[in-house]
């Protein structure tokens, strides 16, 4: 072979892909075959990045959004140069492989982001965009561009009829996110087949209505026509742009090409010799002539580019030390060094003065207070900043020009933000925040799982936590809320029960690097319960005994959370008097509770007393696997109800009367 | 006062409205004032309605989906004479009132649809207007056009920043849907502020990039402007219609008007003091002229075009008998006479086969047994159509012309779709089931409880039920989902063992009027399970004894769901031979078991047998309400990972020898 072509290079990856497929016995083919084309191009004319170092902070980010055409990736990765070898391909969709069915985070190199879950991977890609505009804000300097690089992804049909695709854009184009380039991947294929049956929209105009740079008619099998689409995209710099592609789904495959059957399953021997012959790939399943990986290997421009970059870095260094420091830290996401005293410090401040508050209200004190010390901090809330109390003093709009802008208005878009919150966590450089209230959770669920599954360094903080809302009534009083957030694995929920709590959520969320952490809190206002310094200490153990049975050994435990630990310490009051040594436990977040060792549990919850009872005003079932069958859980298994919050505490029964009579009837 | 203005007539909806939240002290007075224009027009002018029978198959529905301005519809209910007295709305978002902080169906005559949630109602009412074009299209004659009404929405800013009014547009496009006219209350205010800072999309521009007729430029606070852009909606049968409306938000109040302000708080005596003056409106609060009333109140129009329908309606019951009394059972919820007794045969048919097969499969099965007895059944799913199985021999796509259509293509839109669904459900005349994966429930999370919470008697079919899915790996993985779903109040989630099962809970959930259910299905093949005829029939109480110990009395009792009771079952066999004697529990469906009373229970989990197993492929903790603090769990409590599924199963540890271990263990 002489020098290869560049559907050459292509076929290389429509054939690592299809013979994967092949190899695993599920996968999809059709989509790496259809857009291998654009994928060379970009990847070899015009992807910054370093395949030696996947972490280089000025690196393009490449994003998946149709994450099913997985292989297309692995094959991006692998011919590129990143450390996933041809063995890794081969194990595609095995047990303990990098080459996961769909694009995991955590497991590949090289890969920015877990896609898989439609339409999330653009959100994502317009949060790694906002997060380079904010950070190049920032800290660029004239002739110092440190922070400059672009955001490109791939989507399908499928992640267009999405509705996040539309939360997303939105604010892509309100945010004028010009160094952010989209492909659509036009098709015409999905998975119930040919679209014109439920896919109509016009959408180049769609996009133009959000403000979007749309370019039209390229033809995505044709390397000319696609420079030329991303050379248009390149042009425009005052908005993001939008590719239409024209391709074919299964490019080459002599009968399935064009077709759903290409889609999601291996093409069958038949069909993959045929493909071989019609695209005149005469080499094995996984094996790729040195021509073709010289053609696609980048490890040494890329080492170039960033060793240029690491000179540019050094000049910015010795002009701005400082900041050069801060952005180092920020870019490996690690917290100054004084904030752990300085958050302990709060706290104590807090606890001494004992304010009887919303936990919303002290939420937003925590923010203040802490928010000095992390300038990588970004919040933001889905159009309820008056409510969620998110803002603070120094809070800064992204829509703006300062450089230390750090507030984002997402508009009415719960899915939209936390799956661009996610985004800005995994480019690096902010810590950000995201609200709303905790029903609306729920538009929002799917990004959240995926904060805890990628995992993300995200806080989502929703506020209105339970009937106490009041009068908006059952469609907006979370009731199974609580609950269904703590079930999604490493997603650690804080329902804190007073200011002192909260400070340490929101510590405990900030500190936390390893994932998301969810921070509920009340509308109305909590007692400030009194604490000795050793308690403060043990909030951050997730439970803790907030008040002690006299002479340490109790006949009932009650645990309660929130606004719910004042009625348990009220009756813990009644019980005394009744002769039953009451201990109290607030258990503000049980994740961190259950990963705390069995001796502190124990500690906190002895095995042997099986009087229990548990106050939230939830679904009750989720307590019972700390107060068994032989306890009982005062709680809410219906919806709510529209009235003023007092009442309804009274009419469900969520009332220190109802604990009290509980434990006694143990 | 003689014949009142229209403004007049408007500021009676104003006045309640803002009197109204005075009185509660919470509320949103801004959207009622600013709305309250367009309102009047609509109500008096155009709505088909009959206030004296709000159950009218007949009449026009009308949905607020901006839902927070409820006291606008309920203005609208009391002034036309629905049956909502004035003392009801001096009760506003109090206990037991009929006007709840957002409007409720289940608790307001006249309110076609609950909402509040953003963006919910414009996709409920898409599904209103589906069900009227199919319901005209299976019904209608020349001559006799015995289903002829129309869909009207309110929406505001927040509605259309939602993703799910991408989706339900999208489809209205694509539907074609003529008889659908949204308003937009273009006010240029949403909670954090005047939009232009995170709402810039061109939103006529991007509703015509959807296929809709959009009608520019209306004067929200001019009739004659109004009255055109309805006329020119009107004009346009082939296209659904969005009328651009601008307004001015809290219209009236001399401070707060065009102002966040007048948005979600009363507005204060002095503001409300000084609204009465600028609007010229000197009654005091809830005090509404008779010249007022009069000029609203439609109860004598409605009772004549109802009678005016009903007489066509005979003419056409003569010519068309059958059809007749379908549409009527078919509007009233009922199902055929002989649906249960059928419904029964098949499932001892199927318990006679004993098919060893995935259950998504006996679900297409159940489906296409049960289709030809029910008309009304409508399917979907979100583009997963060979995934789901949700296509039956008779399935016949919406978008055709095909008198009996009733099969939704609704893409790769599952909010939208769930939504829609509850649409269609809430219209009459269809039973609808949507489909998709069970971990994209979460994209639809809170249309599903809606379903719940409006209540509508709707059917979800979630399949790939678990890891068991396999390489498809943790993003397309449901580890939570079971028991989230589960902790939606009145939502019946069935997750069944085999084919047997399968159509057991089909039937279930077809004849559970009252409310939504979930039905969970493998993909892959699940073992036949023998029963005794009585047991078939106790699949129905939700959980039951598969297999019993042997003298009935257990030593263990193991509990399992779906794809794990076969473990179960399997164990029992290795604890038998170990002499302990070992009772497994199907526990199909949990909340219909909770229902049951207190001895089939006890009968089924005996409390003095504690040495209890549950097995489920997900969060363990969900279980502890079954098993206590003294028995013990097999799941999965954390995400899963891509490989084969079998591979999966063995290294998640979800094992007959897992459980076997677990019992002997306690």
């Amino acid at each position: 072979m002489t020098k290869p072509t560049r559907r050459q290079l292509a076929n290389a990856i429509r054939f690592l892909a299809a013979d994967a497929v092949e190899a695993a016995k599920s996968g999809h083919p059709g989509m790496p075959m259809g857009m291998a084309d654009i994928a060379e191009v970009l990847w070899n004319d015009y992807l910054r990045h370093n395949p030696s170092n996947p972490d280089w902070f000025n690196r393009d980010r490449f994003v998946l959004s149709n994450g099913h055409g997985s292989m297309l990736h692995y094959a991006l990765l692998h011919l590129s140069g990143y450390d996933l070898p041809i063995e890794e391909l081969k194990r595609f969709r095995q047990l303990h492989s990098k080459t996961a069915g769909h694009p995991e985070r955590y497991e590949t190199p090289g890969v920015e982001t877990t896609t898989g879950p439609l339409g999330q991977g653009l959100a994502n890609a317009v949060g790694f965009a906002l997060a380079e505009k904010l950070l190049a804000q920032r800290f660029n300097q004239p002739e110092l561009e440190i922070v400059d690089h672009r955001t490109w992804v791939f989507m399908g049909d499928g992640c267009l009829m999405e509705g996040v695709s539309h939360e997303a854009a939105s604010l892509a184009g309100t945010w004028k996110l010009g160094k952010l380039t989209a492909f659509w991947d036009d098709n015409g294929i999905s998975i119930d087949g040919e679209v014109h049956d439920w896919f109509t929209d016009d959408t180049p105009a769609r996009f133009e209505a959000y403000g979007w740079h749309v370019v039209r008619g390229v033809d995505g099998h044709d390397p000319a026509s696609i420079k030329a689409g991303i050379e248009a995209a390149l042009a425009v710099d005052d908005r993001p742009s939008l590719i239409c592609c024209k391709t074919t789904i299964g490019f080459g495959a002599p009968n399935k090409a064009g077709k759903e059957e290409s889609h999601g399953s291996p093409l069958g021997k038949d069909e993959l010799e045929g493909a071989r012959k019609a695209l005149d790939w005469p080499y094995p399943a996984f094996e790729i002539p040195q021509e073709i990986y010289a053609g696609w290997r980048a490890n040494g421009t890329g080492t170039l580019r960033q060793a240029e970059w690491e000179q540019l870095f050094d000049k910015y260094a010795v002009q701005y030390p400082d900041a050069a420091a801060e952005l180092t830290r920020r870019s490996h996401g690690d917290l100054p060094e004084d904030f752990a005293a300085k958050a302990d410090a709060y706290i104590a401040q807090v606890q001494a003065e004992g304010a009887t508050i919303a936990s919303r209200k002290a939420s937003q004190n925590a923010i203040g207070a802490f928010a000095p010390l992390l300038p990588e901090l970004i919040g933001g809330s889905a159009d309820l900043a008056p409510s969620n109390l998110t803002q603070w003093k120094a809070s800064k709009s992204v829509t703006g020009t300062d450089r230390d802008a750090n507030y984002v208005h997402y508009g009415v878009r719960e899915f939209g933000m936390s799956a661009i919150a996610n985004g800005i966590a995994l480019h690096g450089g902010f810590l950000p925040f995201d609200a709303t209230f905790l029903v609306f959770s729920d538009y929002a669920r799917n990004a959240v799982r995926m904060s805890a599954l990628i995992p993300a360094h995200v806080i989502h903080v929703y506020t209105h936590d339970s009937i106490g809302l009041g009068e908006d009534g059952p469609t907006h009083q979370p009731v199974e809320h609580l609950a269904t957030l703590r079930y999604i694995p490493n997603n650690d929920v804080w329902r804190p029960c007073d200011a002192v709590e909260s400070a340490a959520a929101w510590k405990a969320a900030i500190v936390r690097k390893d994932g998301p952490s969810v921070l509920v809190f009340s509308r109305q206002n909590l007692p400030h319960q009194p604490r000795a310094d050793a308690q403060i200490g043990l909030i951050e153990r997730g439970g803790y005994v907030l008040a002690e049975a006299e002479g340490g050994s109790p006949d009932v435990i009650l645990i309660g959370t929130g606004s719910e630990v004042s009625l348990a310490v009220e009756a813990k009051a009644v019980l005394d008097a009744a002769g039953l040594k009451t201990r109290v436990v607030s258990m503000p977040c049980s994740d961190v509770f259950d990963r705390q060792d069995a001796a502190y549990r124990e500690s906190v919850l002895p095995n042997a007393v099986r009087r229990r009872v548990a106050v939230e005003a939830g679904v009750t079932g989720f307590w019972r696997k700390y107060v068994g069958l032989d306890g009982a859980v005062i709680g809410l298994d219906r919806f709510g109800a529209s009235a003023p919050a007092g009442e309804l505490y009274a009419y469900f029964g969520i009332t220190t009367e109802k604990v009290v009579e509980a434990a006694k009837a143990l």
